[in-house]
């Protein structure tokens, strides 16, 4: 058990059972209620109740990013309104980003703000979404536009939730992971070199000091004024195709998006920022270990550009980066014109296909 | 021109115009909208307008508190969107409460928060709901059921608006204002003993000891944890009036109902917490001064006692009060039980019929 204390709360990477149960006895909560979806009901939800010594409700919203909606905030407020839930009652979010946004924004406007906790069963939400206050739900098809900043009581991180998850959710969510190293720990990226099998990773281990960079940024910078913006790399790009991907039938996980713009985002860091050339192609080579290669066309640049365009982080139309001058360190708000981005872009298809 | 400085902002009672052209210099906004409903767009944005150096554009809601919900703030949202609001620009909310608190809603939700400000141009706005970071919609016919604690940037009051209210929105309003010199400013209440038309008064001069008993309380306890309750002096009787009456058909606008709540709370105080019996004499000419009577019947005990028992700061389902020992002090967390509760809307029968 690892237990990592932010200011106003703290994470426990490792069996939730025992903490778990201290956090609710010492919470004295009128009520508590369990926010699952299908999935979590079934492979986890037997595990969190497991000899847990507390009458307990739970709230069943449909699982997937189309339904992180004000429609399903509204379920879950009719079904806590039913509960009688109070300002003493606490919500428990079982699940990954969609559960943990909805849930946390749900709870955080319930009466005006009800206690939440995190229980992450994704390795994404374990090493990004559990750190930072972020919650909210989707609006008119822009992800994550409303929403504010809350930090839950408490989140439990128990990697054994992984077991059950596809592949690709493990490589997305281990792209967070290595971006933390990345961008301010160059011992962990050291480190993260002699893992080649993501199925055999001790996740106790290697969570701890990639969360605890996170912790250190967003407490720095909670409301991402500066440099809270440094967990945006790879982001830029990352976000521009993984709404493309969507589009086109071939989807891909955040993640996976994710480590697609590392590369790019590594090459215009090589180019501006002055990252070392052997730093960029062991950065590509270790993506190349684990993630796919994801048809990228020239003919789709004009797309990603007008995506990246929309990126909440610009200012005056110009696309905002934050890029790496070694590994181990970021800088934030550079900017680079489309002609260097569509560069990076043919970067990756060079080094992928 | 009186200014109030609270911790996270200032509150400007008088002419706005030089203030609030002074705070937008300031902020720099890249863009500015003004929420208006029909009344506010009509009767009150032109003076907003007038003089000022500013793109402004307009979103306008629906006028009513039965479109205080989260369909007006979907809709809202939509024409931020619309408008391409980022997170450097400026709502100001111009209207009463359901402006106010649908709107603050809506910024601090949007992006995770943009700026807002509040011009309340109704006396219950001005008085009450301009102070405290209330910010909400009402859900599934529970009113507030849905927000969080968010300070405006600002607020201007300027009682020129006031002229355009009909009587029943001042009395509403001056409800608040005497509540607040009751439970924490004799002094003030001394004075207010010589108004006698409500149409007469300098609201200059009445609103900031008003505003400073309600600031000191919501400073000492943001988040309604103990202290704040004391501002819930006469709304336990009084919110289960309102819902009452606006099932009847005779609906009471909220002062009207907190001062009928005020009678009867002071009774109980006289009952139970050592008011002495020419104060609650006193309280009870007062309120007869400037409200008409309402037609409360025996026979309608129950269902108030019934309305009394959802209130928030219940606790183990006792209904819950906060009392007067004496005129400019309050005490939170008393209990009565429903015997006396109904001798006290039976002193306000006998009183008012």
């Amino acid at each position: 058990m690892f237990s990592l204390q932010l200011k106003e709360y703290d994470i426990f990477v490792g069996d939730h059972r025992e903490p778990l149960s201290a956090f609710l006895k010492a919470g004295n909560y009128s009520k508590i209620v369990v926010l699952v979806d299908a999935n979590t009901k079934r492979h986890c939800l037997p595990l969190v109740l497991e000899g847990l010594d507390f009458e307990v409700f739970t709230i069943e919203i449909p699982a997937g990013e189309q339904h992180k909606t004000l429609e399903t905030c509204q379920q879950v407020w009719s079904e806590m309104s039913q509960l009688s839930l109070d300002r003493h009652s606490l919500l428990i979010c079982l699940g990954g980003g969609v559960t943990g946004d909805l849930g946390g924004f749900s709870a955080a406007a319930f009466l005006r703000g009800i206690d939440f906790i995190q229980i992450p069963t994704t390795l994404l939400s374990m090493a990004d979404s559990s750190i930072g206050g972020k919650v909210g739900v989707d609006f008119n098809f822009v992800k994550n536009i409303i929403g504010f900043f809350q930090n839950p009581r408490a989140v439990f991180i128990n990697p054994v939730f992984l077991k059950t998850l596809p592949d690709s959710e493990i490589r997305s969510g281990f792209a967070e992971i290595f971006k933390h190293a990345l961008i301010a720990d160059a011992a962990l990226w050291s480190e993260l070199q002699s893992v080649h099998d993501l199925r055999q990773v001790d996740w106790e281990r290697l969570l701890p000091p990639s969360l605890a960079v996170k912790k250190r940024i967003v407490e720095e910078d909670p409301h991402e004024k500066g440099i809270r913006k440094a967990l945006n790399f790879g982001h830029t790009v990352g976000h521009a195709v993984e709404s493309f991907s969507l589009k086109t039938g071939n989807p891909l996980l955040h993640g996976e998006a994710v480590a697609l713009g590392i590369v790019c985002e590594s090459w215009l860091s090589w180019k501006l920022a002055g990252l070392p050339e052997l730093d960029l192609h062991e950065i590509t080579a270790f993506v190349r270990r684990f993630y796919e290669p994801y048809p990228l066309r020239t003919d789709d640049f004009s797309q990603l550009l007008a995506l990246m365009k929309k990126d909440k982080k610009n200012e005056q139309g110009r696309i905002n980066f934050t890029l790496l001058p070694e590994i181990g360190a970021a800088k934030i708000d550079w900017y680079a014109d489309e002609k260097l981005i569509g560069e990076s872009l043919e970067y990756y298809i060079r080094e992928f296909q």
